[in-house]
């Protein structure tokens, strides 16, 4: 960073990073708030279409994860050590991909009801989801929004505890209804990616956190 | 690439990288025309000698994995940067791993019947593999030889298509069917390696297309 | 390792590396020790008590890694490359975190029985934690200590291949017998953690080994 600073003089290109990491996160919110709204679906012919915008989101993502990579191999000054701009972009799209995976699992398994615990952790992850938009927002203006930035980190990390709750009453429920084996393994599955999601949102808050703690 | 080119007149060796990563890609053509045969196979009791053979190019891939990090390690000038080539050589390893589990699952589970979806998906990942061994084949020319290799890598992406597409059909069927919850399990299993399998290829054919992109 | 050399005169508190991993080697110990008294518990309502106990393991873990990558951002000399120290560090972390996994789903799926092949494992994850622990307490003194290391580093690669058989043996017999379909969900799912435990445990023998190769 000490580098950075005494050369950003000749760089007037590094802010491009902002608007493209900004938009990344905008992803992960829409993502996350279709998840929301595919688990509390109670029309289950809305789902294929839920599914196929977040699946469109997860798209878009990839291109925008393909232009910031190669932004990294063009640009000689980065506003934060390269290594940091492409953990945070793949923490965010990995939170993306687990999210789709989720979606895709509903649609492919169809499951004959999504228990309150899938609904709950849909939820959980848009809100999750909703914070890290808000804490990248601020990165272009990371040393006057530091403290704001820290308040979204900490609700990540609630939030995720509160995934954590919610995904083991969850499985112990559903192993402990007398619900068919098939609908078992079906249900197991989707709970177990929306976990995973809550972890990689949580991921992303601790990339921001190693942010914070080095350039603040 | 820049230094790399001025310094290449005190290079002599780095050549030798080459017939490595086309062992290791001719490794991976290996393992997916073995996984063909395997899925395709009428005889049940020719499983577990398919499965050894998968095994051992799985062994010796690591071998070759090895020598590279070790080479990458002790050579000062490389064709391409470190970094690409320790990220070719790991995700064509992840490749043949990911085959070895799914060729694995099939001799420990035993399944009463392989579904066709398996033997289509094991299909893809024969043809797969084989571009990635053409296109890898072509990087000591990449210069002159890009096209071909860009040709190869559009080609492996429209096998992951495909791949998606015979996943997606062989889930919901093996819901809809009513096997047996085991043995629905089992195959649950295996189909879903065979599709992180085919994803696997896709990272080399993504990789491939980094260096293509940073040094043609 | 030159340049460490070179500069070596330079750094006083390079070695407060050397205390951090012996400390994250002896969490990867502890863990091993308390799966291994898991799975041969006869006494089921012992076993939340140990898997609180693994999980606190796992949280100061956490808190210690977070230590170890801190002093890498702020410490000029190290003992061994940056990359190695933090790869080390991962591949523990990594250990551990699926250790409390495979304990965790004992906990949450509260299967009937623990069959013998999961009492087998979480005694090869024991061993093979202890012989890391060993080996991690000897790389301080590097030159001295290199055949010990690579002694220990043999013993972990002996016990994954152990684990290997017993995951086979185990699974098979797990298809083969007549359990209910819930049953075998949930041992499956807890098998399968513990045979990517001692996977982990042995990916820190290739880090250490690494090391070795390259230090001694």
């Amino acid at each position: 960073m000490k580098l950075n600073s005494i050369l950003s003089v000749f760089a007037p290109d590094e802010s491009k990073f902002f608007p493209l990491l900004e938009e990344t996160a905008a992803i992960c919110a829409t993502s996350g708030a279709l998840m929301s709204e595919l688990f509390s679906s109670v029309k289950q012919e809305k789902i294929p279409e839920l599914y196929k915008a977040i699946k469109a989101e997860e798209s878009k993502g990839d291109k925008i994860t393909g232009i910031i990579f190669k932004e990294l191999n063009n640009t000689f000054i980065t506003p934060f050590d390269r290594e940091d701009i492409s953990e945070l972009t793949d923490v965010m799209d990995d939170a993306v991909d687990s999210m789709n995976r989720a979606a895709h699992k509903v649609v492919l398994f169809q499951p004959e009801t999504l228990p309150e615990s899938t609904r709950l952790l849909a939820e959980i992850l848009q809100k999750g989801t909703a914070e890290i938009n808000a804490a990248v927002g601020e990165l272009s203006n990371l040393k006057k929004n530091d403290k704001a930035i820290r308040k979204h980190i900490r609700e990540i990390k609630r939030l995720e505890e509160e995934a954590d709750a919610v995904y083991e009453k969850g499985t112990t429920d559903l192993f402990q209804s007398d619900i068919k084996a098939v609908e078992l393994i079906k249900l197991k599955e989707i709970i177990q990616e929306l976990e995973k999601s809550a972890n990689r949102i949580n991921n992303v808050g601790k990339c921001l956190k190693t942010i914070v703690v080095k350039y603040s």
